[in-house]
């Protein structure tokens, strides 16, 4: 029956959340332990010591590894709690592309891979990557020009390659690589791998510098040189990997949205005081309706945003494929929180350029997100095919 | 708990409307007793006689006045298939300005009134309008401005003024006219009163000429000259006409969205199946990115749209204050549903600005549908007071 | 060097024109003689005949012709100011598609031609129509998929198929015929062909509904059943439709950008003057940012139209290849001129849906003038095209 | 004459300004002595040098001062093509807010005073700010809310007050600095006065964190304690300080106009470079519309915005209040730029995030330009209010 009510459970969610937030992160924003390739780890280990207290660790994880097994609609409302401080996914752990690593192994791993890499993770002890974007004219957003190989060699796979924007691969402590695989000059498609972190055969070649400055370790250009994986290390199995890859992304791409959403609420929240607060004119900016308007649009780009994304979580609550809500969810809520980022810095005028508000920042991390995840024309098109094949 | 989920119920509604309009309707859209001021008595008799026979006639009255006793998430549900044709909703008497009327009726009127008027409107015996709108310098997006007034003379009141856009009050058989009451000298504000028609101090000026034509009646001129109308014809109490006017205007202006919402998607399918079908520079229209991705677009406003009304649905399902969630939904859904219906129009090229589909009049009748109810201005000023108001 | 000024004969032009579209013009726009499908034979000629006096007929002819004999920027200046009103350029002699077809045949035609046809086209003696557009699976945006054909049959073409949107075919006192020709069975590519109306063998089998009605004849669906055309009546040579369809359009698309101009400044005119008379909470609109900011974007869009329009004119005017200016000047202005006109009826509010204003019309006639000519999305195609080439 | 020629001497500035950028200045632009608070003065210098020796600097300035004594409309062409690179401006000298300074002090200033500061400022060997700017509840985008004050004693006058987002002030070697001006207590409303730097009077709290990070000594907040400037050192008259201010501001805010139109084209061409080359799903970018439209439109923006650029320009160059034409030119160019150069970095996807190419921070530095100089907002309200005012 349609509904939209919270339950107690979703509501001691958001406040638990939001009051950890507000307490005990956004204080911690202004931190001196970030740099542009996001906070250092004695930083991330201290948020997220501060999460565990709280119970609020790697929400997504299923209790028996140390998480809290929120649900899809859950995650909404926490996530978006989260969100509300660029240090928030962070400190909880749920931030891209731990989340959604975590998701993955959860879902498709075996037991003993679980021990090893997913214990560790949902606790905090490390960090992971997830190699599979590559540089013109490898696999971007057309995975299947992936260049990088792996080639059978007895028990070992050889890989050879360069990937780039490999988020959090700098101190991360294990590796999910997607590899064109051949067995014997046959290509049985493309494949995941583990490996721990540091290998000396997977070289860091640079971190990039990038638009947004959020996420830990950055975005690096990864090589790697003969790198040899065993066997026993293949996730799931040999040709797969597309398949697993659609089960990380789906709902990878959901949590995008709910996160920033949560960043994109927080400018507004601060868009607002300010236009209630500052005068020109003879009338507060907000008597503007040059200025309330806009705010008014954020009021309804946010909220239609939320329901985008608790629709899509409810899809995926139900085990069903989502891949059509999860498109256009990425499409519309990415392009609203644009617009509603935007509109913040405009309203700011020129403290809105500025870093004095977190403001300027979560423009420029929701101009990445507009990319990460499949750009919005790649979404288009998977929507428009939808449409086509029908007939 | 969030659930997006429909009951039994809510499908076999949806089911029994849609089949209703794809067997019964559609097939009637080129009757010729259609005018550009709506369909004629006659032809809207014929189709409410049909309703009736497949138990959908007035899905917003209560049982007992012969109604079908929808909740509004049912309602978003039943009038987003009634709207597919823009005969629809007339046929199922759910049209506006009836819809509207039949609901504050219910809500406000005595038992009595009720019987005498809510009863033969909700079974089709009658047509209704409500004559609040008044030219410049009257009452238009301000209701406030209000020229017309009531002037007590013993147990009558004497109306005088001049309204205009009064949806159906050609061939109406009752007016709910919103007046500026004057007791002894003094203004006791806004109150209702109804009045039979015809009557001869209710004049008809002339019938506008309007973009939209769905309309039975059309948008009329009217003039009341020296209208006597008793006191026991006052609806609710006197002063209180705004106070009614605002139980009828947050459901009337979800009810647009759910109509226009289902007119839209009608043009969508229209123009997915042309762009399917049309060939252009070797590949199919819907082959191009470049009219792929507009039809993308539509399915992502199509779904958003959705996703507000079902919200405010159920907002006011559960008694609350819907202000904000109707005025956000009306500019959201309105502006949406406008994109949609010009990018139909654009897909199908010359074909679009022809009445050969049923497109061209639906781009119409929504960009009426952005003004109806509250410009789009008006709501935004609303939303945006109220964050100003908050601080 | 770059310049804006206007020229003595311009501005002798512009106010020569201003002053007969508001003397003589604008007082006829009510004039009954005018249905759907566009002005009555009667009152074009009667309008004609005060043009002519006026010394304002045919402006894009040279003068041996009748005409004005102006040049492309003399004709922005002009045009504009007879699209002012949407009978001006009707009145003028300058509207689609006498505007380009006179001007079409003054480039290509033979003397002998140009005296039997130009003549008294140019004399608003006649009007004429450009038969080009086919219903699906024919030629649209793709003129390449023409299915209508002219077999040669000894001294003459035998001329059959399926023409749709041939405006102003009807009432039309000559027509020019694009087909597929085929001479021994070898397709000689597309041809134009002459040919004076009626004729019986030229069958109007409908007038469209379409969504705008300002031309004369509206758009007709036209059938050819066996039209035998004499081979001295091939306008130019066989096989060079194409290349003379070209002459036709590119200058043609940016005289619908200069009229409409005109109509879009006219609605923006009606909206000032609304927006500075009408009061809503206590002050005039235009003291709403949220409509005056929209009356301010007005006048940045028809500012940049105009000088797009300016700048392809002189381009026409040196002789150049326009197609790169004409296509970007069709999209640009187009846009503009739709996001101008909608404006104005957001701002008039319940007025700017009715036919109490012109605005109303113009909104209408511009969602048009999108598609006609090329829709935006082919001349978008056409620019992305010129990109990918120069690779 | 309406003409869009270009003269020989626009065509060889345009083609010496466009081979010093490519050939001296692009092969810089990696230069380390960069922060984002822009170049250091040491490479300021050397660029400044390069500049000189090319015949390049100060294009702005009179001759006598040592500059190119260009037109406005040359300027156009000059500083558009200086904008290519982000370090051109700068470069040649022409950067805010220098060029704007120099420009007033040579409209404004004695000669005295323009031997003193506008001879070194022309020649490169001091740079300048203009100190107008304040913070909440200061003078933003309303001047009149100026709370610096100066406070006459004697031969001078003592000025207190912060000021921020001042431009260039760290490393300046004169100040322009905008104050109320009261003498014997009365308001004499706003005085510029001149002021040289270092002073330690003038302190600089901090240099602010900016989204933008192209001019050199970023933007500081200043204070005022107790400075004395001598009455000598009042640029132009006592109380005259808004009139300054607005020959300052129109020519100022098109030459921001000019300038990142050049940064715009850069990151198009670098697009369309990329869109050539990049394959995804079997062709390469530009053949995917939902690519090439976005590219198309590009075309489209950069031409209109060039044309508007052009008219203002041309305004100027008579002499005439250009105020219409730079309002709707801020708004219109820098929107239109910010939405080619959004286009920009979504074209390029997981690159147009990273500063591998100059794109993203093309995209950053358009940001801000839509807020100095004026936000669209305080534009539109502008061009509103002459709306209204002409009734």
């Amino acid at each position: 029956m349609i509904d939209f009510a919270l339950t107690d459970r979703d509501r001691e969610l958001q406040e638990r959340t939001r009051a950890f937030i507000r307490d005990s992160i956004i204080p911690r924003e202004k931190d001196p332990r970030q740099s542009p390739h996001g906070p250092s780890d004695e930083l991330r280990r201290e948020l997220n010591a501060l999460a565990r207290q709280a119970g609020l660790l790697s929400p997504q994880c299923g209790p028996e590894w140390g998480g809290m097994g929120l649900t899809h609609r859950e995650r909404a409302i926490v996530f978006e709690e989260a969100g509300y401080s660029l240090l928030g996914p962070m400190a909880m752990h749920c931030m891209a592309p731990d989340e959604g690593n975590m998701h993955m192994l959860e879902a498709v791993a075996t037991e003993a891979h679980n021990h090893r890499w997913l214990k560790p993770l949902a606790n905090g002890d490390i960090r992971s990557c997830f190699a599979m974007t590559e540089p013109s004219p490898g696999a971007g957003s057309d995975p299947s020009a992936m260049n990088t190989t792996a080639v059978q060699d007895g028990d070992h796979f050889v890989i050879n390659g360069t990937k780039w924007l490999i988020t959090g691969a700098e101190g991360a402590g294990v590796m999910i690589i997607m590899a064109r695989t051949l067995i014997d000059g046959a290509d049985k498609g493309a494949t995941m791998f583990m490996a721990d972190l540091p290998n000396k055969a997977i070289i860091t070649e640079r971190i990039l510098d990038t638009i947004d400055e959020s996420m830990a370790g950055g975005h690096a250009v990864i090589r790697f040189d003969n790198l040899r994986v065993h066997k026993d290390d293949v996730m799931g199995e040999v040709g797969r990997g597309f398949r697993y890859a659609q089960v990380r992304l789906a709902p990878a791409r959901l949590t995008h949205c709910m996160r920033w959403l949560g960043a994109a609420r927080r400018a507004h929240d601060i868009a607002v005081e300010y236009a209630n607060r500052r005068k020109a004119f003879g009338k507060t900016l907000i008597e503007h309706e040059g200025v309330g308007f806009q705010l008014a649009d954020n009021l309804i780009d946010l909220h239609l945003a939320r329901l985008a994304i608790w629709h899509c979580a409810w899809v995926l609550d139900q085990g069903r494929d989502a891949r059509f809500e999860s498109s256009a969810s990425k499409v519309a809520v990415s392009e609203a929180l644009f617009r509603v980022a935007d509109r913040c810095v405009q309203v700011l005028g020129g403290l809105g350029v500025t870093g004095d508000t977190p403001v300027e920042r979560i423009f420029r991390e929701i101009r990445a997100f507009r990319i990460y995840d499949g750009p919005s024309e790649v979404h288009r098109w998977s929507l428009a095919r939808g449409l086509a094949s029908r007939h």
